[in-house]
């Protein structure tokens, strides 16, 4: 492993940040920490990948190799991922250099491992779905039996985007997902009846202060997150005060130090804990033009255990809608989005296009929720050329 | 010269932009160039400039040599500047390359060149205060004997923050200021007294599609602007469209491509038209967090010829303050900054401090002008090392 180019001497006491993982959050992580002058390293199994595209400082190796990433840790002041699938062996190495994870293994380990998030949500007396651990297509079938089908089964640990999950609506469907062959230990869960999917984002420092942002709604399309609005309607304010409390209680429950996105079900008058994830998500997407202060911003300034910025919204509504790879020509679709719409903001990931991937994002904000859906929409659709008007 | 590491291979059907120089303004650039998903180059002398720390494509040469400006010529689709003061020699080998420079040659000599641009104005009936072109001692007091002292002495190429100017109240300065043997011709102004100094930011395509920010105050000190806001307070809008429309058409006759800005004398009831800028400029950092499009990304349209941003401010206020350095331990004042405004929003150029460097800015923006104002110079201070609590 080496840099792309020679090693920065840091600037006489500002910290160097280094990102394990060269993925499109990394990227729009160092946009953030350009402004605040620190240094930042990512860590890139490519040299193009889409932070390695636009950062100086790129060390080229397996993020997930034991050799890449403690090499790494100890060229940085302080260490954190963008993703949280690190192997365990990984983050022991990391670890074992002195330069501190952030979130650590500790905190890591209630995004990485299902049963381990649940039986923390359960003695803490937070809403979970019903749920068990399940060691065969039998347990799981009994499960079903009891609940009532149908029922999600899960591999605790590995799952992402969809991978991972199963809906299961009978015995047959139980039998197929086991037959998948995914290693290590299941659980079965209630199928939720949900009027909307929500996510709340958290950032908390070392020191323990933690902000949060406002509930959004979450949509998505076979798996994958496709929408976001925020802040999420028809949820009301006890309903979005429980989702924040319950978002800041599992932050300092699992004592994570960075950013904590809890994804939650909306089962009407309250919610259920759905997923957790450690690092800028996917829902915080929308906060880099319709918040005071974005999500890779706070979290930089968490890891650095920095007074938190304001996750205040600056429009009353704020849509982010993903762009899906599509038409290989994106570029030339944007002279006819940037036409139509001047006010729309972009986020494109320096990604090649292959049919469904993520390539970036837009954002609509105003004051008009129907407006604002309409033009995230129209323009993400036209740039991944779902429509050609 | 070459790039500080292997070059990118560019991703299929997005364009190259290069910037000639390293400092701050490429280093806000490429933040903005990120989320457009283009290809982002940056040509500069040393591999720890601003922009360089911060930009994976860096060549390394002096951006002034014909040699190194060409060789990053040919390396980019369009090629634009982070200063207007390239030397004419170069300027004609880049443009031999045969890649699109914007702003061209042609438009740029009205930046470089302070007596084009007052001919330019003068033909147009724009608004100049009293000038002469001046090539002695003699024929500049005999100017102050007419228009009254004091006047101000310029070259009419080589100035920047506040050299290559100098306020003559008599014969005895202006004698002085002929003695300090700068090259080249000269020409005398008559002292305007302002109210206050105005700037309006152009942005302006090759299509000739050209958008304005709003009419803004700037606060100069010792030659350097140190405080923006906008809008310009105290402006009627008779006075503040007459200053918009004064520099629309600058852009037009000039035939800038990129961004223009007009620094003018506010008189009271007109504008009369100081300098010439043809780059992202100090008067336009406010645009980052207060407008709807910074003028990086602004900037970046306009070279590129994609439909421009809207241009209009997302706050009644937004106040810049610039940093000058100052304490040498600015990360540490972070904390107490950053702990006393959460809204507040700080750019920092990854520069080493030396006392009076523009070390990066802040952006207070909201409400009350007041509180803005206070917020913005309290931390500005702050980091400065000007106060300490």
């Amino acid at each position: 492993m080496s840099f792309l180019s020679a090693e920065l001497e840091p600037l006489p006491g500002y910290p160097v940040v280094g990102m394990v993982g060269g993925g499109q959050l990394a990227r729009m992580t160092h946009q953030a920490a350009i402004g605040l002058g620190i240094g930042f390293r990512v860590l890139s199994a490519t040299p193009d990948d889409s932070a390695a595209r636009v950062t100086r400082e790129v060390m080229l190796g397996d993020p997930d190799s034991v050799a890449a990433a403690s090499a790494f840790a100890r060229a940085c002041d302080v260490v954190t991922f963008d993703h949280e699938q690190v192997p365990p062996a990984t983050l022991e190495a990391m670890a074992a250099t002195g330069t501190p994870l952030r979130p650590s293994p500790d905190a890591l380990i209630y995004a990485q491992d299902k049963l381990a998030m649940r039986r923390l949500l359960e003695r803490s007396g937070l809403p979970n779905p019903q749920w068990a651990q399940v060691g065969s297509a039998e347990e799981a079938t009994a499960f079903g039996e009891a609940q009532g089908w149908p029922i999600i089964l899960k591999t605790s640990r590995g799952g992402y985007d969809g991978k991972g999950v199963w809906l299961c609506r009978d015995r047959a469907g139980v039998v197929s997902a086991f037959e998948s062959g995914y290693p290590g230990a299941w659980l079965a869960e209630a199928y939720v009846p949900f009027q909307q999917e929500l996510a709340v984002l958290v950032a908390r420092s070392p020191s323990g202060q933690a902000v949060t942002y406002p509930v959004v709604r979450t949509v998505q399309t076979d798996g994958i997150c496709t929408q976001v609005v925020a802040p999420a309607p028809d949820v009301s304010t006890g309903e979005s005060g429980r989702a924040q409390s319950v978002a800041l209680r599992i932050a300092e429950l699992t004592g994570v130090t960075g950013l904590l996105a809890v994804e939650m079900f909306d089962t009407g008058d309250d919610v259920l804990v759905n997923e957790l994830a450690m690092r800028p998500h996917n829902s915080g997407h929308w906060t880099m033009d319709g918040a005071m202060t974005s999500q890779f911003e706070n979290h930089l300034r968490a890891v650095l255990d920095l007074p938190l910025g304001d996750p205040r919204p600056r429009a009353p509504w704020t849509v982010m809608q993903n762009i899906l790879g599509g038409e290989p020509d994106m570029y030339s679709a944007l002279k006819h989005v940037f036409a139509a719409d001047p006010a729309l903001r972009l986020h494109l990931y320096g990604k090649a296009v292959r049919p469904g991937r993520k390539v970036g994002h837009v954002n609509a904000y105003g004051d008009e929720l129907d407006s604002c859906l309409d033009r995230a929409v129209h323009a993400a659709d036209y740039i991944s050329g779902v429509i050609d008007e």
